[in-house]
């Protein structure tokens, strides 16, 4: 099982020097796991200096001469298939990545994420970005110097997109956006001034649900989508995630908040969707460069195309709604409508995390262009509160009264993660196409998900997407499936036919 | 905090050289945590892998020409503390255990370890000694190879001693069980003769009881024990086991087998115990080599100190007795007195993980002699059980039908662990050394345990032995507290005064 076993001996050395780098990558996504969910508090100090040391530990085996000098040869091969193509470009980017920044920055961003995470905090709580502001300029900077090192052929921000998600660009992106915002942008108006019932907020979000009951009703529905439990589980965390420790030990956490339950039923079957993609890998990928996903973006893909165009569907709320009534007290009189508009509420608001299928790409729209002005010059940090307030207004409606609901609201910039949101959108728009092409493939698509017979999309999935693990680029697998790229039509069609149609 | 900061400028430069190596070991003992409590069970395989590579990572490094240089350069430091000397003297077991053994050797016995691990499963439950015979054989030829290796002064089984508890020999144990085994003995026929209350069993054994309720039983007990929950942990697993990860991440697991309550309560006890020994160790060793505890004997000291010494005694089983009535349904009618018998029922039996107080370290008799004259060839694998059951009948009277019964029962010898077993004898004698200085040391020490006030005890146990860490060698250490080494007349005083006399 766990042999890639390759015909080119370069390829096998390869494969075998790299056994010791990933078991450090294992044990430290295993101490990432448990730092969230059962680590005992105070372990927290040491348990930074052996994460620090094993993060050396690994950069020192990844870059060792004799690791890169096997790469830069493999390269030179001829006759390569696919898959040890794949594993030679993962690697290669590992090394780019870890080579071409200089260790001061490194270092310098490692700093500045500690410190100004820490006051990105305390500036949140008392909503002032001018204390944040400071250390985002510094970050900025930092983040520049990094393009520039990793060098562009067009955009400095294109430097950044490539380390989040390989081979994206500022042109792929105003592609994407040019279209997307002003079509949902005209889409949510029409929702907002026809009184759509979907804009009908539900009290059931606002009762005090027993967690136990939730947990058990989330666990019903992780039965139903046929997670095997002896390669997988779920705990508890603040912030849910997903942590594959191996192809056949993917963990996912969920969070119970005790009121609006839909959150955590959703956040459970978005945290499913991840874990399917490493647990449908090929098992010959296993321990490999190649055995995660292969983007971001197709990652959040998977788990919005569980999330929200299965869960949160008509057939799907059909199928758990007897489970909802049974384990949710106060939902025990609810009708399948009411949980389908429930689950389904449309609502443009401030939070990002809280946004609904329609506004959420909206949110990123914003963040997406105040990053490329930013890292382009054409923003300075101290416009960003103003600029996003005046944007939330015009896409959204709704103008921030504090920054704590504006530009303070995301981690992601204190934690020098610039380049990270348009992911998110890329994620919702190929999880569209996913669903478009797999009605054409599966005759009886909606009919199978009300039944909860869930293995022809698994199925598919795993047939188009998942076994390759990370063998293909994304933009090449998306290629390789739908002969195009990211492509923002079907997913303003399947919002168009969801909230206006029905 | 992290910092044992010497004077020393080559120390600090060994301590700092640590940190890799030591947080490897933090890795794979989460690893090893997470194996026995939540990791889904196919990810065996991939475990495995991630495992036998970081401890080649760790061996690795330890061995490194530029770590041992340093270690040596150490050696020849004048003017070194005990602490200093403690680093050195650990640093200097660990890497010649590792040197001199040859590879082949390790390697014989881990693949050894395997299969005869695997085969002795099936022996033991075909209760077929023959099948195993072979397997023992080559175990017992690698470690008498160990042995000659290693080097030894007397007795080629001091070598192998040496490896589970520093400078213990035959010579130490020849004088302990020389001494212990006929007093022993005696005590148990007066006892049994006598018709004994201790020897009747109690119902109370016999009853199935509400796991969730035991385990709340045990957590108000660890309560009781003031454990802080902030540094520290209890899980389930079969066998029950602790873990540090470091000195503020300390673990224990406890086991619910659903009949025979006190042996859940025993055993978390007994863990709690262990883990108190490194919860109190000095904070300035965390993450040192000389962090953990002296040897698994003190360490087992500590464990049967509250295991039984206090866990076992009146006052004890008077304070916990209204919380067994209140979580144990059967026993709510159960008085002091009949808690306190069930508690501490001996009787001579078969299975020695299942021993009382009484007869335990008759099991471990036996197993020290057959091993003792395996590794000098005066006993041959083939007569090992007749030579067990004979012994069993004249020590505690009883003889197992079944090999499964008898010289099956253990799983240490397929996993290597010649000269293991005789560090739980010196654990009880040791714990009863203790208790008899306790005694001395804290007027109300009965009293303080009636009305659960286990700060003097905690107190007493953290300055003259957990604070160390490893900073002295087992010998050193009782030396240090008692001015003299393994001595059994206390334990057998402890023995008689309870068992006899009340």
């Amino acid at each position: 099982m766990l042999d890639m076993k390759s015909k080119n001996p370069v390829i096998n050395q390869i494969l075998d020097a790299y056994k010791p780098i990933w078991s450090i990558k294992h044990a430290t996504a295993l101490m990432e796991w448990d730092f969230e969910t059962y680590m005992p508090r105070k372990g927290t100090e040491e348990r930074g200096v052996a994460d620090s040391q094993l993060h050396l530990l690994y950069k020192e085996r990844l870059l060792s001469k004799d690791f890169v000098d096997l790469v830069e040869s493999a390269k030179k091969q001829e006759g390569l298939d696919n898959l040890e193509r794949g594993v030679i470009r993962m690697l290669d980017r590992k090394i780019t990545k870890e080579t071409k920044i200089p260790k001061e920055l490194t270092e310098a961003e490692s700093l500045e994420r500690i410190e100004g995470n820490m006051v990105w905090r305390q500036a949140r709580a008392k909503s002032d970005f001018k204390l944040y502001e400071p250390h985002l300029e510094k970050m900025v900077e930092i983040k520049k110097q990094i393009a520039d090192k990793i060098g562009y052929e067009k955009h400095p921000y294109d430097a950044l997109l490539d380390t989040f998600e390989e081979d994206l660009t500022v042109a792929d992106l105003d592609r994407v956006f040019d279209v997307l915002t002003p079509r949902i942008q005209r889409i949510l108006k029409k929702l907002v001034d026809s009184g759509s019932p979907f804009c009908n907020e539900s009290s059931l979000g606002r009762q005090e649900y027993d967690i136990q009951q939730v947990d058990a009703l989330n666990r019903e529905i992780l039965t139903l989508m046929q997670f095997d439990m002896e390669r997988f589980r779920m705990d508890i965390s603040t912030h849910p995630f997903t942590q594959s420790m191996s192809l056949n030990d993917v963990r996912i956490t969920t969070r119970y908040e005790g009121t609006d339950f839909k959150r955590s039923i959703s956040s459970t079957i978005h945290e499913g969707g991840h874990a399917l993609y490493d647990l449908q890998c090929d098992q010959s990928l296993s321990a490999t460069p190649v055995e995660g996903g292969s983007s971001l973006a197709i990652h959040e893909s998977q788990s919005r195309f569980w999330e929200n165009i299965v869960g949160r569907s008509r057939p799907f709320v059909q199928l758990v709604s007897p489970l909802i009534r049974k384990h949710v007290s106060f939902a025990d009189q609810a009708s399948d409508d009411e949980l389908y508009l429930y689950f389904n509420t449309v609502k443009p608001d401030y939070i990002r995390v809280d946004a609904d299928e329609v506004t959420y790409n909206l949110h990123i729209a914003i963040r997406y262009e105040i990053e490329k002005k930013i890292i382009e010059d054409k923003l300075a940090v101290s416009e960003i509160p103003e600029f996003w307030n005046d944007r939330m207004e015009q896409l959204l409606g709704v103008r921030p009264a504090r920054d704590s609901q504006g530009a303070l609201q995301d981690t992601h910039w204190s934690s020098g993660l610039f380049g990270y949101f348009p992911t998110y959108t890329l994620g919702n728009l190929v999880s569209a196409m996913i669903a478009s092409k797999m009605r054409q493939d599966l005759t009886d698509y909606q009919e199978n998900i009300r039944k909860g017979d869930f293995k022809p999309i698994r199925e598919w999935l795993r047939l188009k997407i998942h076994q390759y693990g990370s063998v293909y680029a994304p933009k090449t697998l998306l290629q390789n499936i739908f002969n195009e790229g990211y492509n923002p039509d079907y997913f303003i069609k399947y919002i168009e036919d969801k909230y206006l149609m029905s």
